[in-house]
């Protein structure tokens, strides 16, 4: 059986990953008069005086919404919202498993910006987090930003910031092993998505050297007619030296590739091409290049999404933890300053001397992560 | 330490009364291909291709959203969207643990009709069903009656609907403790907002006999100026002798009388002057009437919505059941046949025998009650 039907015959028995569950035991009168009606009205009355204690007397303090239009899941595309569900259920799955916080699913029925923004403020006082999921761009960055300016709790998205994230994570490391330095890097990022300007972002603001956007039509530069304004922004801390031309011109002495786009993209002749290539593939299946052709063109470390290689980059080691820490520090945003820390904690998860070019992050199924990121997330709140 | 200060202290233990926990078991790298990436694609295909797969694949068939919009809620008011979450905690506790039904809290940050309905509209199709909790009148109708036309689920308002189908399952069983026949019965309801109007229509569509409803204005007629649009819909079905006047003038000879509005309003004096009269005073936490000093009136027959009295008439006999079974039989709206089927079941957990005027209506705690109710309207799905 191959693991599609292996698991459609697990999603039917299981009839839904998450459950929501009773905290209160209720068997007496007691019970019912204390949790429900008359008691119930004084937690109530707390809060109305004092908004704060929704996070002592309600789940709020533990609560996660995970949020999508349905719009870009997966590799799967725009399949709506029922058919998004199984992802976002997988989702909070892994939030409660690996850092025990709350996630609930909500797919909404629209991809009208305005709309989803004002339906997620609406309910938003409900959760102590939310984690948008699979929106396409461009629309993502401004459901994103709006949503940071009305709402009062950590807006994340974790397709741009957690890729970002874990990306950062093995790259600190992949430095390490290679020798490189941080800030004379050469680094090509291939799709100029959601994800691709969000790792740019966050490696310019950890001084990552000089970074390289491409998308389907080459190099990001000024000479580029097809950009998009997210793109336009791009082009200010990007592409330094103002390259024009493909993918392959990009590549040339460049020291690390990191591709967010599509499978088989990359040939050895333009591994052959890097300084000592530092190759992230993470298009999921399949990658832009496979890890033994890589390595055979001279690429020095290979990383990619697939958990049966080595050097598996999967955002499953960012989300949790980081959540559980802006959630424990009452966080009321999430900050580039929590977002460096929890590529730090990734990263200090191997030990300097069991560090090798097959070795570079942990793996997504170690569940002492989350306690490690949310500890140096919750630390950079504080500070 | 009194109720209140006691619920404080146990809501600050718990921590929240919900919790989301993951039915999937992720320790190893299968159960993270098969439940998430790359195998959960699969189940989202599925769905894609025929949405009424979610039922199997999602927790969508036992899963039920409690929304509000903290605009009535308990004996509280308008406290709003963040001090109303204890009570619907509770709500969703009690659903889980009386029926093993998932709920969701969801606290609506707008009052606004439009908005509220078009927001749970959006959300819905997380949802196998939506119960409405603490919306006050006349906006609840509305919003009741515009999201059954826009969704494809059960939507129910329990503080009309669950409070009118208990209060008809303990006055079937009045009813036969006292002899009284059921067409012939003059019922007098006091309160006249949405539990009022929907016990009175869910009665009228019981057949049981004629039915004057009252407000702070006395019996709601003709002549009547202060009328909402909803009270003069209820003219053509209620007080069909076109009586006029106060309370106490509609209460001379009747058999019932239904109280869900102010506590104290009615005297030994008003009891007197009924026929024998079966009383629900259900005004929370003090009722219309003290059980003692009706009973002391010459009542035949008391029930409060307290639990230190006999005949507690609570709706958690209601919708933990009702949900069960509309979900169990995948219907798409809470019909009158599935709401009169819930007040025979809930009537029918007290054998003939054992009915006595001290003992009409079983208790909330029984846990029985939900699957009798489930299956009773589940069946009446079928029919």
């Amino acid at each position: 059986m191959d693991i599609y039907q292996k698991a459609l015959e697990l999603h039917k028995e299981a009839h839904g990953k998450i459950e929501v569950i009773s905290r209160a035991k209720i068997t007496t009168k007691e019970d019912l008069a204390v949790y429900y009606s008359p008691g119930v009205a004084e937690p109530c009355r707390v809060i109305e005086k004092d908004p704060e204690q929704a996070y002592q007397l309600t789940r709020k303090n533990n609560l996660v919404a995970v949020i999508t239009d349905g719009s870009a899941v997966l590799g799967l595309g725009d399949i709506g919202p029922a058919a998004s569900m199984p992802v976002m259920e997988g989702k909070c799955a892994l939030f409660k498993e690996f850092a025990d916080v709350d996630a609930f699913p909500i797919c909404l029925d629209t991809q009208d910006t305005d709309e989803i923004v004002r339906t997620i403020q609406l309910i938003s006082k409900s959760f102590g987090g939310i984690n948008l999921e699979d929106i396409s761009a461009p629309r993502c960055f401004e459901i994103e930003r709006r949503l940071k300016e009305v709402c009062d709790i950590p807006i994340f998205h974790d397709d741009q910031h957690g890729t970002a994230i874990v990306v950062a994570a093995a790259l600190l490391n992949a430095i390490k092993v290679t020798g490189k330095s941080m800030g004379d890097l050469q680094i090509v990022i291939n799709g100029a998505g959601a994800a691709g300007i969000a790792i740019a972002k966050h490696l310019i603001k950890m001084n990552f050297g000089n970074i390289t956007l491409c998308d389907i039509n080459g190099i990001i530069s000024a000479e580029d007619p097809h950009l998009t304004s997210a793109q336009k922004e791009m082009l200010a801390v990007t592409n330094q030296d103002e390259k024009t031309g493909l993918l392959k011109d990009a590549l040339i002495d460049a020291d690390v590739f990191i591709g967010v786009s599509r499978p088989n993209l990359v040939t050895p002749e333009m591994v052959q091409s890097m300084n000592n290539g530092i190759i992230f593939a993470l298009a999921n299946p399949v990658p832009e290049i496979m890890p033994d052709i890589a390595l055979e063109a001279g690429a020095s470390v290979v990383g990619t999404g697939r958990s049966d290689f080595s050097n598996q980059i999967n955002n499953v080691l960012v989300f949790p933890g980081l959540f559980k820490g802006a959630l424990a520090a009452r966080a009321t945003a999430i900050t580039n300053e929590m977002k460096i820390a929890a590529s730090h904690a990734i990263a200090s998860m191997i030990p300097d001397e069991e560090l090798a070019s097959d070795n570079i992050i942990v793996s997504p199924l170690n569940k002492e992560v989350a306690g490690v990121v949310a500890k140096a997330v919750a630390d950079a709140v504080v500070e």
